[in-house]
């Protein structure tokens, strides 16, 4: 990043508000807003940001090189003075590198702001991949969410009977997250019960628990600005045989791709491993989405373990294990795990039972 | 939108999704994700989703012209197939138009999918104009989301006391909102006690509410997709004689300003109205922030009371106004409510007293 690319001067425009998170280091300094530009160059790093934020920004950056700058002026025009600023202004073969994925709008900006002749290069996912392979502190921090996460679970399994609806459940759910240390939630907790569930993508409502039916729960908490990502299936009441099977076979392939992560192996050996233990299981064709997906500051990253990442997992990698059996109209569940891909295998960070658990 | 471009058969891509939402006009289809795109054309209206939102989507698209197509490609290639397959293809002059708040990345793929001398052009904020009127039932909602929000503030004057901390009241406003009907946030609450509340966008933490302080509340809920978007400036016992200049000059840009807005007045001239104001009360310069913003699914839409601003107001623009004095290291205090502009004037949502509330 901070180097002279093939001995050119070329100053990197960092615009993803989880890049900037991650490069900085700064620590509850940003929210959700994309409000920030990181200019980082071989001669200066200089954070853009506006006067809601330069306090914050300024304090974390006391004992770094970072340099924070609230002018109030457009990003591109920050950028173009940054170089023009800058003594490699008068260097040869300088070229603008930009994330690809910056608004067409503010790269027509930036075009702007520059001569017409000044190439602009488009990274894609640079520091995205930088971030894949996850530091010690990350994955304490994210050890950390899941504390609050398996704690939640023992929660909520205690407080949810039939006769509550899937809305009830969920409130509970982020309350208990968010009152035993979770900053905020990873994302919309699901609760699904009944053929809701067969929807992974469901939004918890006024659809009430009923017995005999399997509740899908999908929640994390974020704790120190890092994810946690956990689901798992609750039966009210002794499941009937195919959810039993459906169960058996979600719980088979998580636990043997658990048992084969490891680097080097890829993201669709990983995939098409659990892929084949549903099958077996006579639940072919049943899942419908990737396995899983890594996890960080976003609670999606890279690597997702799907047909289409043929790359091998590294050490330090952070992902979800999550086989799931959707049949419509009648039942959907998914077990999941999250963990770190170790020197020699894959460590769960989820502690919570893969058993059965019937209410 | 749906209409030949100077006789010209454009289709137009749009990947925002609180513009498909406003378009489509489907209720509890779509989250925070941006995962889908809708394809206008003469011959069609299509929206690209995937497997996940197929179902719900399906659902409310029945009584409506537009199709759902869940193929599982990417939207660049969805669209090319919408153009290659339409009977439109043929004519001459057309232009794909696609939104400028696009990634990057996406409008290269779209520049793949299309021949090479396929013009494409770039609309600029189209459909977050036409969103910035609001009709009927868009108003509704919103009083709707405020009624929420004016009763979570009743509850949290009666909870909160010296020596809880901001986030202990947050977690309790937050919710109060979603048990008392909100179907999320409209944002993250600011709870700001003391110096804190000088900092306009303070994250609620560990710090403790103490007597003698002011304490900055601005929080809103999401009803039926629509945000409200309230601040309340609480004061813990009698303040001090700069506490009360500074709020009585924050009531009085308050009132004056919710009392000139109508139909031609400007932006500019309701932010300048409100300086002026806080400047005759002794707070020249110490807003540092426009005066309101527009609020509808988004919590910050058009149009925008800030110098930036200087087109005319029109009946049905939904705007904050929200004065605010911050003093580094002081304290900091603002007012904000928002309502509707009319035929003739403004009508508040906010149904809170303006009147100092001390606890």
């Amino acid at each position: 990043m901070n180097q002279l690319r093939d001995g050119r001067p070329s100053p990197m425009v960092v615009r993803d508000t989880s890049n900037i998170r991650w490069l900085t280091a700064f620590d509850g300094v940003f929210d959700d807003e994309d409000a920030h530009a990181l200019y980082v160059a071989p001669d200066r790093v200089v954070l853009h940001t506006d006067s809601r934020y330069a306090k914050a920004c300024e304090q974390a950056a006391r004992r770094t090189p970072i340099r924070v700058d609230d002018t109030r002026e457009s990003h591109a025009s920050f950028v173009a003075r940054q170089w023009n600023g800058s003594w490699l202004h008068g260097m040869p073969g300088a070229e603008l590198q930009i994330e690809d994925t910056v608004t067409l709008a503010e790269y027509r900006a930036l075009q702007k702001a520059f001569p017409a002749d000044f190439p602009i290069g488009e990274t894609d996912g640079v520091v995205r991949r930088l971030r894949s392979v996850k530091e010690r502190y990350e994955v304490a921090r994210m050890r950390g969410a899941q504390t609050i996460t398996d704690a939640a679970f023992s929660h909520i399994v205690e407080f949810m009977r039939p006769g509550m609806t899937e809305r009830e459940v969920q409130l509970e759910l982020d309350e208990f997250m968010l009152r035993h240390g979770a900053e905020g939630l990873a994302f919309a907790s699901i609760v699904a019960t009944g053929a809701n569930g067969a929807n992974p993508h469901a939004v918890a409502g006024a659809t009430m628990l009923e017995a005999g039916q399997c509740v899908v729960l999908d929640f994390g908490a974020k704790s120190y600005g890092y994810c946690s990502d956990m689901t798992r299936t609750v039966f009210l009441g002794e499941p009937e045989s195919q959810m039993r099977s459906a169960w058996e076979a979600v719980r088979a392939a998580n636990e043997a791709v658990e048992a084969m992560l490891a680097p080097g192996v890829t993201g669709k050996e990983a995939h098409e491993r659990a892929e084949a233990i549903l099958a077996e299981g006579g639940f072919a064709g049943a899942m419908g989405h990737g396995l899983g997906h890594g996890v960080g500051l976003d609670i999606h990253e890279e690597p997702v373990l799907s047909p289409r990442n043929p790359e091998p997992l590294m050490e330090g990698n952070v992902v979800t294990v999550e086989p799931g059996i959707y049949l419509p109209g009648k039942f959907g569940m998914r077990l999941e795990d999250f963990g770190v891909v170790t020197d020699d295998g894959f460590e769960v960070f989820t502690k919570s039972t893969h058993e059965m658990v019937v209410i």
